[in-house]
Formats: structure tokens, C-alpha cells, sequence
């Protein structure tokens, strides 16, 4: 089959479209033909050699998601058959026509969504979900911060928090992603430029209490990190959650416990593609329950968010998209 | 009535016995005739000027917890009455004759338990209980690291942890306290000097990972700060949850982010005393309801520690004791 492989540690051309042994599903597994395969920034980092592949996953393929077709199954797979219409997150292994993926990851493609936008859902919106909900226990009523609100983890974040009635949702960007936020109709009650985050580490604070709540973010889904630490301290209401899901921007800070304490605050790291297979499923199981029935219907309440989608074997030319940064929502690679 | 007044911020010499008029229940308060009064840590940074007091206690008179009997009710009290033997946290005011108390915060003091003993419980055990379970989720079967383990809290975590069933308990104190607290036959799987917590970082995280878990710590109970956030991090399992109570040892850490996300670990701050008396009522009740029972019988399963008592003129000479550093378990003052 083809796959892109990564070379060699290194910049966008390391990835190189080559022919590969077609993987076989173990037991508990299938073998989906992979339609679309979702880019994402830890494929970048796989690229330059400084993210660690989860055991049980092809070392030097990248991608973390997919969505596709059931070509075949391993032993010990129920519920599930050949020609499934199906997605799911991907421990590796996405930059292909084939992978394999554990059964209890796999989601139904929601009913009528073409490969490309179904493609788009899994590593967002789980990500995004997860943080969220699981780890930063966000309820209804509450006021929730989304940072890097343009991306495809941000863009499925601000939707998401809407769907589970959270209450403002305020979302940092750049000016011309916020623009894009509002033009696509995302749900959006305070946009704030992210250039005020780093140059004043009060100005969050005080646009969320002046404009919104007095009391602060309940929920804050960081995927920047360092630079942002200091305003999301500030930010956070009593009992409020940081949520830290990337360190884009470093993530080494100076952090004051004792403000932890007078906040009674909770600072949650985490990631999703170190989980066991048995922690994915349960993630993707929750998931599926609450929110995939969201995806359907004429005007559904979720709805993956696209910028652009290259063929397999640009793989490098989206790598240098992504990289330039000037994306909004998801970058995916279709597979012919 | 006989009150100990902080004359300015300073040292235990500013600490006075004087006559100050009876405070008077509000509505929803009890008057009551304290009996004992427990001396805690931040009682010294209240008397030096480095702890706000709440709103609606008073500002002069220290004391986060009593035991005595019910002297007189506000309006719209029920469930209590004249000379109940009682217990509980306060905002301030503990170290007096006579002290107010919201009525959602009493618990009754255990059958048959001397003032001393019952003065020793709500402040150290409701703290402690809060920290472990409600902050830190600590479920049966999971690994706790109780630092500072000869103090109040530690005494009491150390108890409440086996009581709830949980995994290995670590404590970490001076060799003396070690020592003292296997010769008070608390629960203790491993002790650990924290001199050597300070000194090598990996060398908690080394000794719970050869000696007890592998895994490393689910919860570490923390009043020590930023001397030992890297001991902490390095000791934390995957999803484990560390939660500060104190910052004895200093506030201000490099943290890394990264190292959070990797572990998905949690961190907690929490401080008892700043909350509502709503909050503190739950706290109570959740308490009373969970853990009070096990203070009764012939060989209860919780027992405070109780190091010495002063009596209330004497508070300067306590919380010079306290300040030594000598302690173990609990210091009070009693009210005759």
C-alpha cells in the first residue's frame, strides 16, 4: 500500500510518500481503507523527531485520525463489519490507504458526511471533549475560555461548550481568526485578541470580568502554555480549571502556589495519544454517547470546521500550511 | 469575657489576654461557651499580619476551631440546643471565652471525648478530609504521600487515608516524627526523612516506586511548597493528583508544563478557611456524615494527635512552641 513515511527527523520534505507492507489487524482490531487522514501538530513534532510514538504503533508513519472504511477485521471483533462507514483516533499510522485500529476506538461516520469532514472529527473533537468535560468538569451556566480558538481543537471547543450549554464561551485568537470565528458562524460571546494576552497578563482578566463575569473563567483550554500562564492564573474563577492540552508557545513558568490556593484553582495537564487502548475506547465511547447524534440532522449543532485538504502524497506541502499558521480549523489529507 | 487579642502584627508577645465585649449570635448562629480552642499555622501569619481574615470574623481575636457548648441560638436555628456538646471550624475568634459559629459548621463532639481531644479534630480532620478526598478524589486502593505527616494535618490524613481504605501511605516528616508516629501506631506503609526530599528530587519519587507502587503516588497531600514541587512532580503516577495546603516552605516554583500534560497529572490548591459558610456547612456535614463514627467505640479508627496543651493566657508561650517546630500533632489552648 501507500504510506508516508517520515524519512528522517526533519523539515516538511522528510515525508515521503513510499510503499509499505499493508498492516494486519490483531486480534480486537480492523483494517480500515482510510478515505481522509487529519493533520495535526503533533505530527509536526513526530516529524522533527521530539514526540514518542505510543507502543503498537508504526514508528515512522505519521497520523492520529482518520476516517474510512472496514476492509477487514481480527479476531475477536463484534458490532462491527466490512464496509462499516467508520473514524477514529489513531495511536500512528494515518498517512496511509491502510491502518489498524483497535475496535473499541472506532465511531460510526455520522449518516451523510463525505469522508473529508468526517475525517476532520476525531482528534479535535475528542480532544477537545475530553478536556473539557472529563478533566475540566466544565457544567452548564459555566464561563468557559478557549485559547487558539481558530484551530481545529478550538474551533471543536467553542462548539462543543455551546452544545453542553456552558455559559459565555470567550475564545483568543488572532483579529483575523476571530474575524473568521464570527463570519463562520461559530459560538462566540467575547472574542479577545491574543497579542493583548502576552503583552498584559491582566487583560484577560479583566475583559472576562468587565465584559462577561465578574467572578472569571470557570474552564480555560490552553493549548499555548507558557506565555499564557500567567494571564490564565488571573483569569480563573474561584474553583476555576486550567485545562493545559498543548505548550505551543513553551511550556516552562514561574507559578505562585500560594495564588492556586487563594483561587482554591486546579491545574490540569493532558493529552490524549499516550492513553491506553482501553482509555481511548472509554473516551471514544463517551463521546459517541453525548455528542455524535449532534453531528447529524439539517442544521446540526456540531460541525467539524475545514480550511483545506491536500492529497496523500502532499503530505509535506500541508505539513508547510500548518506550519505557516495561517489555517483555520482543520488541514486534512484525502486519500484516493 | 476573656479574649487573646493580636495587639499589632508582630511576634508571640503580641498575643494578649484581655476583656473584650460577648460577641452576639446573627441569625442562623449559635453562641458558644468555648472550652478548647486548637492553635494552628496560620494563626501566626494571621498575628504577623499575613493572613486576611473573612469577612464577619472578628479581626483581632485568632482561632479557626473550638469545642464547647452551646450557649445561646440566633434566630432560625434548629437541630441544636442550649449545652450541646459541640465542635467546628470558625472564620476567627476561636481564642476567647465565647465565640459565634454559623450553625451549619457544628458537629457534635464525639461521645464521651474530653474538651482537648474534641478541640484537636475539626480544623486538622475537615482540612485533611477536604484535601484527600474532595480535592484529590483519593478512592480505595490508591497510593497517598502525606508530607509533613508528625503536624495536624499529617496525623489526621495519615488516619483518614487507611480509614478510606487507600493503597500504601507514604509520610514524609523529620526522623524524629517519623519515629514518634510508628510509636503512636498511626498508619504508615513508609516513612521517608525529608531531608532527603529536598536534597535529591528523584529520591521520593525513587523510594515509593522501589519500596511500595510502581506506579508512583495517585494523591500527595502537600503543606510544605515550592522545596518540594519537584519531588512532588517526579513522584506524581499517571493521573495523579497533588494538592497543596500550605506553602510553608515557599510559594513560587519553576513548573513544567509539559511534565503535567505527560503524567495528565493534576494540581489542587485549597485553603478551608476562605470559603462561605455554605461551603463549610457541606464540608461539615460531609464529614460528620463520612468520618465522625469512627472517632467512637473502644479503639476508635481516628483519634487526634495531641502534642500538649496551653492554657488561653498562655497563648504567646503555644505559639512559641508551635514556632519551634518541635511539635507532634496537635498544640491547644484550653478555656476553663
Amino acid at each position: 500500500m501507500k504510506a508516508v513515511r517520515i524519512r528522517e527527523p526533519g523539515g516538511p520534505e522528510v515525508l515521503e510518500p513510499t510503499d509499505v507492507p499493508m498492516p494486519e489487524p490483531a486480534a480486537g482490531e480492523v483494517l480500515v481503507r482510510v478515505r481522509c487522514a487529519g493533520v495535526n501538530r503533533a505530527d509536526i513534532l513526530q516529524r522533527l523527531g521530539r514526540y514518542p510514538v505510543p507502543a503498537g504503533s508504526p514508528r515512522d508513519i505519521p497520523g492520529l485520525e482518520f476516517a474510512g472504511e472496514i476492509a477487514a477485521s481480527g479476531d475477536g471483533v463484534s458490532g462491527w463489519k466490512t464496509g462499516d462507514r467508520v473514524m477514529g483516533i489513531l495511536g500512528g499510522g494515518g498517512y496511509a490507504e491502510y491502518a489498524t485500529v483497535p475496535a473499541v476506538q472506532l465511531l460510526p461516520a455520522p449518516e451523510g458526511m463525505d469522508w473529508t469532514a468526517a475525517g476532520a472529527i476525531p482528534e479535535a473533537f475528542l480532544t477537545a471533549a475530553d478536556a473539557l468535560f472529563a478533566r475540566g468538569r466544565l457544567r452548564a451556566g459555566e464561563c468557559v475560555v478557549v485559547h487558539s480558538a481558530g484551530g481545529g481543537v478550538g474551533t471543536a471547543a467553542l462548539q462543543l461548550a455551546r452544545v453542553a450549554e456552558a455559559g459565555p464561551v470567550v475564545g483568543t485568537a488572532s483579529a483575523g481568526k476571530l474575524e473568521r470565528i464570527r463570519a463562520a458562524n461559530l459560538p462566540l460571546d467575547l472574542g479577545i485578541e491574543r497579542g493583548s494576552i502576552e503583552s498584559d497578563p491582566e487583560h484577560l482578566a479583566g475583559a472576562v470580568r468587565d465584559r462577561i463575569r465578574g467572578a472569571g473563567a470557570d474552564v480555560i483550554l490552553d493549548t499555548v502554555g507558557a506565555p499564557y500562564w500567567s494571564a490564565n492564573i488571573h483569569a480563573l474563577a474561584t474553583l476555576g480549571r486550567l485545562v493545559i492540552v498543548g505548550v505551543m508557545g513553551g511550556s516552562t513558568v514561574e507559578a505562585d502556589l500560594r495564588a492556586l490556593m487563594a483561587k482554591r484553582a486546579t491545574v490540569v495537564g493532558t493529552v490524549l495519544r499516550a492513553r491506553s487502548t482501553a482509555e481511548k475506547g472509554a473516551v471514544s465511547e463517551d463521546f459517541a454517547h453525548r455528542f455524535l447524534p449532534s453531528f447529524e440532522g439539517a442544521e446540526p449543532a456540531l460541525r467539524p470546521v475545514i480550511d483545506r485538504s491536500f492529497a496523500l502524497d502532499e503530505a509535506a506541502e500541508a505539513h508547510r500550511y500548518m506550519e505557516s499558521d495561517a489555517s483555520f480549523g482543520r488541514i486534512l489529507l484525502e486519500v484516493p
